[in-house]
């Protein structure tokens, strides 16, 4: 029986987190500029769909608010899909009271236009500005709230990943953050390989590069540990 | 015969492309912010790779020019991969000189970032500004050859669809155009099904809402019959 469940990708026999309600977030978000183009972001969705998959094999109830992605939903998830940032801070907002776990590896846009346009942006000037504002940070927002989940962050840095994360965890307040290099020539958000430095309050450990799913595996062994440590506190 | 390609959606029998080169664009373009953020457009390609369909069926040769999108290559179709709107115009600038027809289905970005950043923006400020640059126009540089192809281009529009198409008809010296309406209930960019006013100097024809490749395969037998009247002038 456990060769059985290696073999279906590493699912752990002993349901680490049976029980355990998981709001988890996905996906890229668009951020329409008028009702053709968007400000957009690489993110494939590949890496927050495996840590589904592999959340609902450790026995969490899993649900899942996704940004446009072309992936079919796990087995066992339950998905809401959204576009913008508004939608998915809405629906994580109208959920977060029930869940024990949180997990943010949606690739938020950061900033929105200041206005969508109703009607499509001629092309008349040489060069135009587009005005945008900050998005509501749901991960910050999510870690502040007194009765917060264990909140799970990622980050995505170009440069000097394991002190920038460090930073990420510390000023947002999260249980716990995973961190990722970008833009190099391995792994990351387009890639089916990924690799990923876990940082926690007095802990690291890295997770070498591998396929998406099986990083996930391993990750949830991570934050079951840690999560299995806060509840014993 | 005719029955047998009718059922294979419409195919020409009479091939009236046959011997024909075609240039085509489809999907949208991806404008780079940062090396994760970008510009983009809901263009899903379904219309345009339609397009090269239904032209290879007719007899064409057909080399395709894509942004990213989900989709298979057609069959019998020589597909060039690009992403942003500047490889998009070194790619047709590169092949225009050898085809008889050109067609931009593409939804190429008008805009793109002043200056793409080569690490990760930081969200510090509660608003910023996005200087954007016009991108060349590929299909009005197309147009405006002295030895130019049979040139065919796209419109989207959210208002006076007929009006605004006839002046980019003009203005650009098109030698057709296929308008659409978007924003709307039905049909456009993401949509299985479309609708298309054509225009062309002097004419008309209304292609009423139907599925993406009957559409193209109606399109095409427009494309082929005004093409054949402006080699026999």
């Amino acid at each position: 029986e456990i060769a059985a469940a290696m073999l279906d990708g590493g699912a752990d026999p002993a349901q680490a987190l049976a029980g355990a309600s998981v709001l988890l977030t996905a996906g890229p978000t668009r951020e329409a500029i008028d009702p053709v183009r968007y400000v957009g972001n690489r993110s494939s969705g590949k890496m927050g769909y495996a840590l589904a998959a592999a959340l609902a094999r450790a026995g969490a109830r899993v649900t899942l608010i996704s940004g446009p992605v072309g992936l079919p939903c796990p087995a066992g998830v339950d998905r809401v899909p959204v576009a913008s940032a508004a939608e998915m801070h809405a629906a994580v907002m109208a959920r977060v009271a029930e869940c024990d776990l949180f997990i943010a590896a949606a690739a938020v846009a950061d900033y929105r236009p200041a206005a969508a346009r109703s009607a499509k942006l001629k092309k008349h000037a040489e060069s135009l500005t587009l005005e945008l504002v900050r998005n509501p940070d749901i991960l910050a927002e999510v870690a502040a709230r007194p009765d917060k989940p264990f909140t799970v962050g990622f980050a995505a840095e170009t440069e000097a990943v394991e002190a920038q994360a460090r930073e990420k965890l510390e000023r947002k307040g999260l249980d716990m953050i995973a961190a990722n290099h970008v833009g190099g020539a391995v792994g990351g958000l387009e890639a089916d390989d990924n690799a990923l430095l876990v940082l926690w309050p007095g802990g690291r450990r890295a997770l070498v590069l591998m396929p998406k799913p099986a990083l996930a595996t391993a990750l949830v062994e991570v934050i079951a540990e840690r999560y299995a440590a806060s509840t014993s506190d």
